[in-house]
């Protein structure tokens, strides 16, 4: 149900078999904490789902969240749109007063749940958007409409337990960015109604091929990514809307994962996120003849044909006939294989993931798909995959400026 | 109101003059339509106004169209989001069937307008959607629920000219991804109710400021751009979620009217955008510890204040009072400020561009900046900055995958 097919060259069998070892050793190891959240989270799940049977009067969700809190929420949101759910889910992902003021006017307070969702406990947009929505609904019962997910022992995990506030924890070794699967993305998902079970037996089945049965395609992967050196940018093109926010997630998690000092060295993966076929009247051009410094991965969803274009001739428009009798998603992937066979030609790193249906499942695979890709390729560059040490400087300024 | 501060050092007078020169001598020739759009497009405009007056019945706006024909539209419809308007507007821009369900399920058919929009008249994407509404709607007289917006003498105009329906003409040589100031974008959002005239005034104001009085600000970043080649990704920061749209605007811009062949050397400038403070915690790690290969352009609204952060300390979160009593915006611009600070400090190329209010003029404003910016780029690499001949080989290949 979810296929990759290459069109580049492998490395030598010695060297895949080699960093297959040093992927599965940080496994082992157990440091690393997004590797096991397949099985762990199954246990937390029964929590929320219990949890969710007393939000009778809950009609909307709101995710108070930035970065890692609310990416991977949104990119499942957006590629299972087309699933019915139970509630609405908004996010409030950035401190923009008309982001803020068109969220607070879609729900009413009474009947929405707000999560506030901070790893550290100390986000300074998501603290203060808090703020601002304790001073806007002033609030005498805060357990009826917050909920709180944070790291165990965080200030915010504190100030929930002084206030009654239900919260979930996040394990303290999943970082930001790869705890979609943690309470983080499960919590939000299963209170609006989808299948968060089956969200973590997709991820099972990807960690079942690439960890358990060893198969190496993503090891070769990340070894091209990792030592093709003139192409640093790595473009995922998904031939569907639903995808748009999945190429969002992915840029968080791969800018943020693979750019770092090591040493006096600079180390980077710049990652771009396209549309297809919309992108093709866009970047392609820059692909097809700009300067050859990008991978690229088309993303296609081959099981939904449900829309036909219509057997239709239009005088003076014949040229447009020979897609006539296709079905909408039909022409999207022959567009997507037509664009991969383009670039195959012009001789750039192209490989191809099929999806037959868009759905929980398929998700949680190409999630943790992606997670284990970043990890691979970290280790190949020699960096830490899971710190940021960068944003901080930003964060210092700012302090730096308001205080003084 | 549309202010750009500058942390990198402009090139020699004299090397900037003659580019400042060959820009002009672009404009002058009268070969590239876009430059005289702010004038040309004020005669359309009445037709245009004088048009919407016939459209009582119509409740909602449906654009069909792909690439150049929707993606400034909307970013204009994104940017103005906090506008009053008249009609809603919807966006059928990809051969994605659940995007089409989905319009088609919020909109009623008697009053809506489809606007089939396509430069060549032949776009294979809108043509196919165009077959899909006829079978579904079967209308009689199309003249009252569709619009059509081409260039002049396309098969499309001829259709239009056939069965009654009312059409406007972009010109020849106005670029797809340079039109939104022509009738692909003045229809859509004059039917909507925004006001195309300070639109078009803020185009004209940018066009005096650095074509008439020759203001040199956009020469010298364009030379640092095209001769920075160690920094060959363009990053524009955006502190404002309404402009999100604008940003991928910018991507089809610079992707392809600058990702070019010369002769057998590939040349090319990859645009990035993001949307501030959010990929503060993405993108910025990458940035700030990765491969310096990247230019980074902030843009932040000022003049927007009206949501505070409460005066609220809370037990344990001390740490984050420090922004107590800072609106929401404000908040969100101090960390534009402290952000473009530590990149400076990094020794990355920066620049800050300050609007006060989004609205229509500093919009066209907007578009037009980033238009001469991309044409002098164009100049100084050497290429022909107006065509995209890459894109034309996947067509071929699935003409030929059909076909047989």
């Amino acid at each position: 149900m979810v296929k990759n097919r290459f069109f580049f060259n492998f490395a030598d069998e010695n060297i895949i078999n080699e960093y297959a070892k040093r992927v599965n050793d940080e496994y082992k190891s157990g440091e690393i904490g997004y590797y096991h959240l397949p099985n762990l989270a199954k246990a937390m799940s029964a929590e929320i789902l219990e949890y969710e049977k007393s939000l009778d009067e809950i009609k909307s969700v709101v995710l108070v969240g930035i970065g890692g809190s609310s990416l991977g929420v949104k990119a499942l949101k957006q590629m299972l749109s087309d699933k019915p759910h139970k509630r609405e889910l908004f996010f409030l992902d950035n401190v923009d007063e008309s982001s803020f003021k068109s969220v607070i006017n879609s729900v009413n307070f009474s009947q929405t749940l707000f999560i506030i969702s901070s790893k550290s406990g100390t986000t300074i947009e998501t603290i203060s958007i808090f703020k601002c929505l304790l001073s806007l609904y002033k609030p005498k019962d805060l357990s009826k409409n917050f909920l709180i997910i944070t790291d165990p022992a965080t200030p915010l995990e504190a100030y929930a337990k002084e206030n009654g506030v239900k919260f979930f924890n996040i394990p303290k070794n999943v970082g930001g960015r790869f705890s979609v699967l943690s309470a983080i993305g499960l919590v939000p998902l299963a209170l609006c109604g989808y299948d968060i079970l089956a969200l973590l037996e997709g991820a099972s089945s990807a960690k079942k091929h690439y960890i358990d049965e060893n198969k190496k395609e993503i090891i070769a992967k990340a070894y091209h990514y990792a030592t093709h050196r003139s192409a640093d940018i790595n473009v995922i093109f998904s031939y569907c809307d639903r995808l748009a926010s999945f190429n969002e997630w992915y840029v968080q998690l791969w800018a943020e994962s693979l750019g770092k000092k090591r040493g006096y060295k600079r180390i980077g993966r710049t990652p771009i996120g396209l549309i297809g076929s919309r992108d093709q009247h866009s970047f392609l051009q820059l692909i097809m003849d700009g300067v050859k410094d990008k991978t690229i991965t088309f993303i296609k969803i081959t099981g939904q044909n449900e829309i036909k274009i219509p057997n239709l001739s239009i005088k003076g428009l014949q040229s447009c006939d020979f897609v006539n009798s296709l079905g909408l998603n039909e022409l999207l992937n022959h567009q997507c294989d037509a664009t991969a066979m383009a670039l195959v030609q012009e001789g750039l790193s192209v490989d191809v993931i099929e999806i037959s249906q868009l759905d929980e499942f398929s998700a949680g695979y190409l999630i943790y798909y992606y997670e284990l890709l970043t990890s691979a390729v970290g280790i190949m560059l020699g960096i830490n995959t899971y710190d940021q040490p960068g944003v901080e400087i930003g964060k210092r300024i700012l302090k730096t400026m308001l205080l003084k």
